[in-house]
């Protein structure tokens, strides 16, 4: 896949991308098997590791309802100490209660046994269907058969083996230029659906051979994330078992200290990465047609730009309005004003693309150019703007629109 | 229609249902005309109407980008003393700025020279696509046809006038006894999309003949709201729209005092009547094939109970769910535990009708009644427990499955 083919995301012009996955940077292997979890026979169980200890950062689902892999790392695993991944796909290991816990404890020790590394810094992901047990004979052997299987050319595996409902692999590599050399940052993702601002229904790995401290990788994916995995939506649902990991092997030699020039481009690099990423989410949102790049500008705080972009974004009216062609700003309207319910009365601007089509809250100034907007209404990637005139923060969220196949699919998952 | 046919709806047993409408009490009169703001000439155009001074309450969209009518109602007329209402569909004049209001201040003028009465007692309300300025020629003239129409059997045609996309007229009456005597209640709605939480794209009109003094029937009417409007999601989407009012003649000479056990019975029926046609809105949501009745219960506290609530009803993964008759309690778990984001772990039980699906946060106990299962997810209406045994707070909320036909109403409609 190609990382940067959104309008959305933008190059540095120190990255270059590369045709690669997770094991392009020096120092890592990863596998993808078929464990049996997945009734179709598909690959459903990976295992990425670095060779050997690295520094580390995560983030988790705040939903009180998280799965048991996603309680094992956060209660009983350090975030910046990990050495290696072990995830499957097929089931979400969710409202699994004690047995669940025991199940992802257990998928700890045996990756870690399987690669004679540490328990301590062997992370547990799952995602598939909420609220069955995992299997775990097939598990175990699948584990033994991923370790069996590490490569240094095995992040195309690996990434196939965390797909739920994805249409397309999400998987990349860029090169950043340092003032010192050239370091590698690796990605793969999953998520299409029960995708919301907060994490989606999605598992991110990122891996880096850039020598970092582990506080600053962590400060480094914080912010990538608030403008990537945290500012797309394509139904507003927060899944159980969102878990973004990164890794740096430092196998690259070269080191990035806080402050420096070399640090502003790697994290400048790790941001187009993670956006990059998420914008193929929404991209390949179930049943998706479209993205929406909505701009919300001079909102009185940035809590508040966040709300109202959040609630445009997940209206279900805004969004098959999308599906439809249909430049219906007035729902934008509406949705916004519901986020701001008690306010002073709202006077926004809204714009599609260039084309202004709503001016001080009502329609106007005069009739949108038909031609134009038609065009505007076809494309892909639809860039929208709204002027809140309350202050002077803002928010970019990003969206899929609301189709017929978004219904089929989620009627017809079956629990 | 008839208001109790919801299994939801409990029909006090001193409240009678009658075939009638908003002219059924004493002292009221109606109309509906089609004064071609309605392509399809339709009709869209309807004056209802106290023929003496009597008590009003009403209730509106608190929506930042509430529409003109809207603010004319809110800012410029009393609550308490309104005597009638004229409404036009068709055409919502919301986001038409200072025309708008303009245009909204004279339908209050018109309908109030049209049938005499004090503008300040003429409240304004308007239904339909959001942008675009009223014609105000058509609707001049349609006031004015409106007025000569009024007529104490015109019920009927009054709520034919204010629907839009509903596929059902929602018109009713009952008839109260009290310890004195019997009084009537009437009352129609229109609502079917763009249906959240705190009042849908609904207009509703109640009407009643008993004697009650303008803040008690406000006091009534917003508890009333509250388990009824305000509880009921067909999209989640708040209109600039919304308008609740109700008309109390004093026609039938007989009065209620608070804190009387007549008026606690009268209380009790305007809360059926309101729930009755809340629950038709959410069996009529636009492509609905199903009502979910969700009971919160076992919440820390009220706001918790109805945010939780709120969440799992607007979760476009739950409703995609029940309208493919998946019982996949574990979305639901999943946006309550969104909703309960950073709190303590989620143990809920959730049960559809009177199977335990979930306990504990987990599946089981044991295997549910296969059989038994499908047969409660082939129902029309469904009853579901979330029990969160976090306090003591609960909350009930109804709300429609989300369809393909949903998304082709909604992406076809236009502006």
């Amino acid at each position: 896949m190609h990382l940067f083919t959104s309008k959305f995301v933008e190059r540095p012009e120190y990255v270059r991308e590369l045709s690669g996955s997770v094991t392009t940077p020096a120092g890592f292997k990863a596998a993808g098997v078929a464990a049996g979890i997945k009734r179709s026979g598909s690959p459903d169980m990976g295992l990425l590791l670095s060779t050997a200890p690295c520094t580390s950062a995560a983030m988790y689902t705040t939903n009180a309802a998280a799965a048991a892999p996603v309680k094992v790392c956060t209660e009983e695993l350090s975030r910046g100490a990990l050495r290696g991944v072990v995830v499957n796909s097929g089931s979400a290991n969710a409202c699994t209660g004690a047995q669940g816990l025991a199940d992802a404890r257990a998928m700890v020790k045996l990756a870690a046994s399987a690669v004679g590394a540490d328990p301590a810094g062997m992370a547990v992901a799952s995602t598939g269907v909420i609220g069955t047990p995992l299997p775990m004979d097939g598990i175990e052997a699948g584990i033994y058969a991923a370790a069996a299987a590490l490569s240094e050319n095995g992040g195309g595996d690996f990434a196939a083996a965390i797909r739920t409902t994805d249409s397309l692999d999400k998987v990349g590599a860029v090169e950043v230029e340092l003032s010192t050399g050239t370091v590698s940052i690796g990605a793969c993702a999953k998520g299409a659906g029960m995708i919301a601002p907060s994490m989606a229904t999605m598992l991110a790995f990122i891996t880096t051979d850039v020598l970092i401290r582990a506080d600053l990788l962590q400060e480094t994916l914080l912010l990538a994330a608030g403008q990537s995995f945290n500012a797309v939506s394509v139904d507003g649902d927060m899944s159980t078992n969102d878990s973004l990991f990164m890794l740096a092997s430092g196998g690259s030699g070269l080191a990035v200290e806080p402050g420096s020039g070399d640090y502003d481009r790697f994290a400048a690099a790790v941001n187009a990465v993670c956006k990059g990423l998420a914008l193929k989410m929404v991209a390949d949102g179930e049943g998706a047609t479209k993205t929406v790049g909505l701009d919300v500008t001079g909102a009185a705080d940035s809590g508040e730009a966040v709300r109202v972009a959040r609630a445009v974004a997940s209206s279900v009216l805004v969004r098959t309005a999308f599906y439809g062609r249909d430049a219906n700003w007035g729902r934008i309207m509406a949705s916004a004003g519901a986020a701001l319910s008690g306010e002073a009365e709202l006077d926004a601007d809204i714009f599609f693309e260039d084309i202004c089509l709503a001016k001080a809250g009502a329609a106007g100034p005069g009739q949108p150019p038909a031609d134009r907007l038609r065009e505007v209404m076809e494309q892909q990637e639809i860039a929208v703007t709204l002027a809140l005139h309350r202050g002077h923060a803002g928010h970019a969220m990003y969206f899929s629109d609301l189709t017929h196949d978004y219904v089929t699919l989620n009627a017809d998952y079956t629990t």
